[in-house]
């Protein structure tokens, strides 16, 4: 029988509430389609991992976390005690970089149950997936200041795009647009103000869609594009993005939906001999963690994308199904949605229909 | 009395319409209010000047425009005999650059009549006003490609940053918020991921605040904002960011109110030795132009924030009013807002009220 081997990381706060619910979803999809799952479970974190050891995680992270098939992952942040700039670049980021994750992958998309904040769109409407590249770009370390402290003070930061870099993503993103229905492509420009590294990107575009005959593909200026995300969001299917506008456009594309509180988010290497990460796009919120009342629905949705990620699309599909119909039931969703369950039962109420 | 010297520029396609009912209302508001303007009419655009001459704009252009007070400028662009590009860097951008006008300036605001895309809001509930560094940061001119053409081909651009111009339009922001009711400014940021740049803006921003303590300073990440511009519009007053993020948070603000048909931008040198520029967002509209059906609001608008730039204050006021009571009433809107007005007889309605 077909065997997955995860590293579980809760983290902090409401990352350890809802992390036994994706848990108990995904053990549920594994029994009705028929694969086990090994688990093994890690306490890297801010609280209490941190404070004992006064680092996120130990130095052989690496090999303790060892050969698995993938990383689920809560939240990990807690402010009072550690810096976020700490526990990102302790954990989270490491991870992206040490597994080479250049991938991150954000679909959207209109649920049943939830407060949309644009007018008139019903489930259905609103159906996207964002591909952000996740290692180059505009998040370079290159540059510096010049004359710092004084009048004539000169600051510099250069975006580096590679044609390894460039081109992978949009090979990911062109297979991806060309598996779903509608096998239509958006890519993000701005080659009429960034006028170096954005035309060169639009050329990279060009060369890889003439592989894809059956994909429609187009561009947009990014700011046009952030407009067109809440005028007429029906009209995007798959969006491929540079880091930094990727980063815009994952947030505002769920912010759309109203989902920004249950979203899902893999950092994926398609490479599956290291380890990809799935994480729900939430935080680790303090002010609510404790009281048993956080969403699971997030991390239970990137469940479904790690599902998906091994190969088991039935199950993912599954999984996916039985979120919206849980959505569908004020009494089954938690209070941020208006409902009136709290974590654990809004987590069995999936598990069930799995 | 009062006089303003005015270089007029209507451009192409609904340019030439819409130019005559800004005039309509500038007029109406001298008469009201006790000052004179003198036009003169300049004929740079793609139709038919540049169809004459190869070139948007004659090269004695500035000597042409002279000493003026403002330009008012209605659209230009006309992709099937001139590139968007030609068309721009030819007569809008020369404007920005020979002028140094550093601040590009956006109201955002939700007016009667105009149909929302976001959901439960109503005319009041958003009021900001977006300030944008409008000559450096990402829209530099430097870097290069290495390798082209091969694998290995790397591509870099740099943003550039200088206290000299992050100071100046921080300053602007910070007096621009002051001056507003609620004296609340947001700075737009990236610093956890741009992160040699946008941590120095953090810096300077906190500096300036510290010489403005009436006004309350925060900052937000560009992808959280622009997900908060979705969510919760009504927390903003002020917004200043660098020229990407400004261009997109420019973009998408008009986009949240419905306005971006009507959204009027200010191109502005607040030393007024030099001409300021005041162009409506929308473009010449091949599509519907030559059927005097173009909304002329976006240019009636932007005359508004001329006057306020000329210390008119309270013709501009009475301008903002007049569209306010005009887009009110459907008979008096043109037919892209569900009305059955003209361009003439809604600007007509606009000068009427003024
Ligand atoms: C045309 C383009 C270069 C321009 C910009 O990005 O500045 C436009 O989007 C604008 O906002 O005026
Ligand atoms: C924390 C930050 C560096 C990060 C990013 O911009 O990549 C975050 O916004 C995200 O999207 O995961």
């Amino acid at each position: 029988t077909r065997q997955y081997k995860i590293a579980v990381i809760p983290g902090d706060g409401i990352g350890k509430e809802v992390m036994p619910e994706g848990i108990r979803v995904l053990e549920a999809a594994a029994k009705a389609y028929g694969f086990t799952l090994e688990l093994e479970w890690h306490d890297f974190a801010c609280c209490e991992y941190y404070a004992e050891h006064g680092q996120m995680m130990p130095d052989d992270w690496k090999e303790r976390i060892g050969a698995v098939d993938a990383i689920y992952f809560g939240a990990v942040g807690w402010p009072d005690t550690v810096p976020d700039h700490v526990s990102l670049w302790g954990s989270l980021i490491q991870f992206r970089r040490e597994y080479d994750q250049y991938v991150n992958l954000r679909p959207v998309r209109l649920m049943p149950g939830v407060p949309c904040p644009l007018a008139n769109r019903k489930p259905g409407d609103i159906d996207m997936m964002i591909v952000r590249e996740n290692t180059e770009g505009e998040y370079s370390a290159i540059g510096g200041i010049s004359f710092p402290g004084t009048a004539r003070e000169v600051v510099m930061q250069e975006t580096v795009m590679t044609r390894f870099g460039t081109d992978r993503i949009l090979r990911y993103a062109f297979d991806l647009a060309q598996k779903r229905p509608k096998q239509h492509l958006t890519s993000a420009t701005k080659s009429n103000g960034i006028a170096i590294t954005m035309p060169w990107w639009d050329g990279r575009v060009e060369e890889m869609a003439a592989s894809y005959p059956e994909v429609r593909t187009d561009k947009y200026h990014i700011d046009i594009l952030a407009a067109q995300f809440v005028m007429n969001p029906d009209r995007f299917d798959t969006v491929v993005a540079s880091n930094l506008f990727g980063d815009i456009l994952s947030d505002l594309g769920p912010a759309c939906t109203g989902t920004i509180g249950i979203a899902p988010c893999g950092n994926i290497n398609p490479d599956r001999s290291v380890p990809s990460l799935f994480e729900p796009v939430h935080g680790s919120a303090p002010d609510i963690a404790g009281k048993g009342i956080a969403n699971p629905v997030g991390q239970i949705w990137c469940g479904a994308m790690m599902l998906e990620h091994f190969g088991e699309q039935d199950a993912a599909d599954a999984v996916v199904r039985a979120i919206e119909a849980t959505l569908a039931q004020a009494p089954l969703r938690t209070r941020d949605l208006g409902g009136s369950a709290n974590t654990e039962e809004c987590g069995k109420a999936v598990a069930e229909r799995v």
